[in-house]
C-alpha cells in the first residue's frame, strides 16, 4: 500500500493512493498513520480493505507526512562510501547515529525555510524507514519485522550549526521545514528489495545526488538491528538511513542552497519531492 | 502547583500535590499533563481549580514521569564548570546539545535497567526545564515565557556508549529507564530562584553529587534561547541542563553502576527519586 496523510499542517487525514492513483480517504477507517495502525495487524487491516470502497477524496489536497505522531526522528551520517569521502571525515566503523526535532517534520512539497544566519543550507536525498513494532534488543535476521515500510526523505543539514556550533549534529538537522517526508509511506510488502532503491536530487533541475541504496555501508536491516541495542524503537519511530554523494558541502567549490532554490528529489517507487526554498516569514 | 501523573506505565492519570502533601485527581478536568494543557493558558485554568474540589487518589500510585507525549527530549553537556573539567573535556563556548530517545523516559522510582553488554552504567542528577508554549528565535529575556516549569532528571548515561560507539551521545544516553522524570513537575510561578536549586545524589546512601544551579555555565534563559535558534521548542519538549560535578566516571579511579545499587537523588522544592539498578529481564 502506499499510505499518505492530506489536509492542512497538523490537521492532516489518512489516506492510501490505490493501484489507478487515486487517493482514497481513510479517516472513517482509522485516526491516523500512526503508532499501532503501523503494526502488523493494523496494516493487515489496511490492507483488507477494498480500496473501491473508500471514499474518493480530492488530489488537490496538500500531503503532509505520511507518518502522523512521529516519536523519534533519527538519522544516520556517513552510510555511502562516496559521501563519507566528499565530507572528508573517515568511512564510520558502526552506523553514526543522530536525531533530528520532530518539529521539523514536513510534507513532501512544503517549504525549505532559510533560518536565520543560516550559510550552508544543504540537501541530503535519503530513504527512511518507519518503524512498525516496538524493536528492543533484535538480530538482523529479525529486524526487518519491526519495520512498516519506507518513505522518501530529504534530511535538510545547516553545515555550520551541524559543525561548528557545539559538536553534536542536531542542531544543524532541526531547523523547521528540515524534514520533509513523503510523498508516501509504502508498506513493506510492496518493495521487492530495500538494498535496490534508486535516489537522486535535482537542484533547478541540475543533477546533484544519483545513488542507490546498494551501496549503503550499514543496511537497513543492520541499521534497526544495531539502533536497538542502544534504545526500544516504537512504532512510528522514523531513521532516515543516510545520503549518496553529491551534497553541496562536497562540490569543489561547495555550493549552498539559497532563496528561490527548487529542490527536486525522488526514489523508485518512494514517489518525488519538489521543495522550494524560501525566507523566513517571522 | 505541583504536577504529577499517577498509574501503571502507559496509563497514567493527571494529578497534582495540594499544599497539605494530598495527591488529587485532575483526570475529570484534562486528559494528560501535556501539550497544550502546559501553555500559559492551560496552567491558569488549573491554578483556578480549587485544589480542594477535586477527588482525592490513593497515594500509593505509582507515579509516573509527570508529563505525558513528550515529544523531544533533549540534554545539555557539560553545563557546570566542575564536572567539565572531572570529564576530561573543555568547558563549553556555547551550549553542547544532544538528545535522549522518549522510550527512555520513566517514573521517579522506577528501575534503571543494565542495558546488554553495559559496562560503565553512570548517574547525573539534573534540573530538567519542561517547554510550555512554541519558541522559536526568542530571546534570552523573553525565554522564560516559554517555560512551563521544572522537574527533577536522572540524565541515566551508559559512558561506552556515548563515547565510543560512534561519535554522538544518543547511543549512551536513551536505553530504556535512562531518563527518570519527576516526581512532579513544579510550574514555574512556585520557584522564586531557579539559578538556586540545590541538588544532590547518592548511591547507597553515599554522597556522590552535591550541587547547585548557580553553578550551570549557561541559564535556563540561554539555553531555551540558544535551542529555539535551532529548532522549533514545542509543548511538552523536556530539556535536562546538565549536571554538576561527582558522576563515577569522573571518579578516581571510575565507580560505575552495578545490578543493586540504590540512586537517590533530589533538588530543593522538585522533590526526589529512588532508583534500583536492575538486571534485564528479556
Amino acid at each position: 500500500m502506499r499510505l499518505v496523510r492530506f489536509g492542512a499542517p497538523g490537521e492532516e487525514k489518512p489516506g492510501l493512493i490505490d493501484d489507478e492513483h487515486v487517493l482514497r480517504d481513510l479517516s472513517h477507517e482509522i485516526d491516523d498513520i500512526a503508532g499501532s495502525v503501523l503494526s502488523r495487524d493494523g496494516l493487515a487491516h489496511l490492507a483488507s480493505l477494498d480500496p473501491k470502497s473508500l471514499p474518493k477524496a480530492d488530489p488537490s489536497h496538500r500531503l503532509g507526512p505520511p507518518v502522523g505522531r512521529i516519536g523519534h526522528f533519527l538519522g544516520i551520517g556517513r552510510n555511502y562510501a562516496e559521501h563519507a569521502k566528499e565530507t572528508g571525515a573517515e568511512t564510520p566503523t558502526q552506523p553514526l547515529l543522530f536525531s533530528k526535532a520532530p518539529s521539523a517534520i514536513g510534507g513532501p512539497h512544503d517549504d525549505i525555510i532559510m533560518p536565520k544566519d543560516a550559510t550552508k543550507l544543504d540537501y541530503e536525498a535519503e530513504i527512511a524507514i518507519v518503524i512498525g513494532e516496538e524493536a528492543l534488543y533484535v538480530s538482523e535476521a529479525e529486524a526487518m519485522d519491526h519495520v512498516a515500510g519506507f518513505c522518501l526523505c530529504n534530511d535538510v543539514t545547516e553545515r555550520t550549526f551541524q559543525k561548528d556550533r557545539g559538536g553534536q549534529f542536531i542542531k544543524g538537522k532541526s531547523s523547521p521545514g528540515f524534514g520533509p517526508l513523503g510523498p508516501w509511506l509504502v508498506t513493506k510488502d510492496r518493495i521487492e528489495d530495500p538494498q535496490a532503491f534508486d535516489i537522486w536530487l535535482n537542484v533547478n533541475g541540475e543533477p546533484r545526488q544519483k545513488g542507490t541504496s546498494a551501496d549503503m555501508i550499514f543496511s537497513f536491516a543492520t541499521l534497526v538491528s544495531h539502533i536497538s541495542h542502544f534504545m526500544k524503537l516504537m512504532p512510528g519511530d522514523v531513521i532516515t538511513t543516510g545520503t549518496p554523494a553529491g551534497v553541496g558541502a562536497g562540490m569543489n567549490p561547495p555550493r549552498f542552497l539559497q532563496v528561490g532554490d527548487i529542490v527536486t528529489l525522488g526514489a523508485s517507487g518512494l514517489g518525488e519531492q519538489r521543495l522550494v526554498v524560501v525566507e523566513r516569514k517571522s
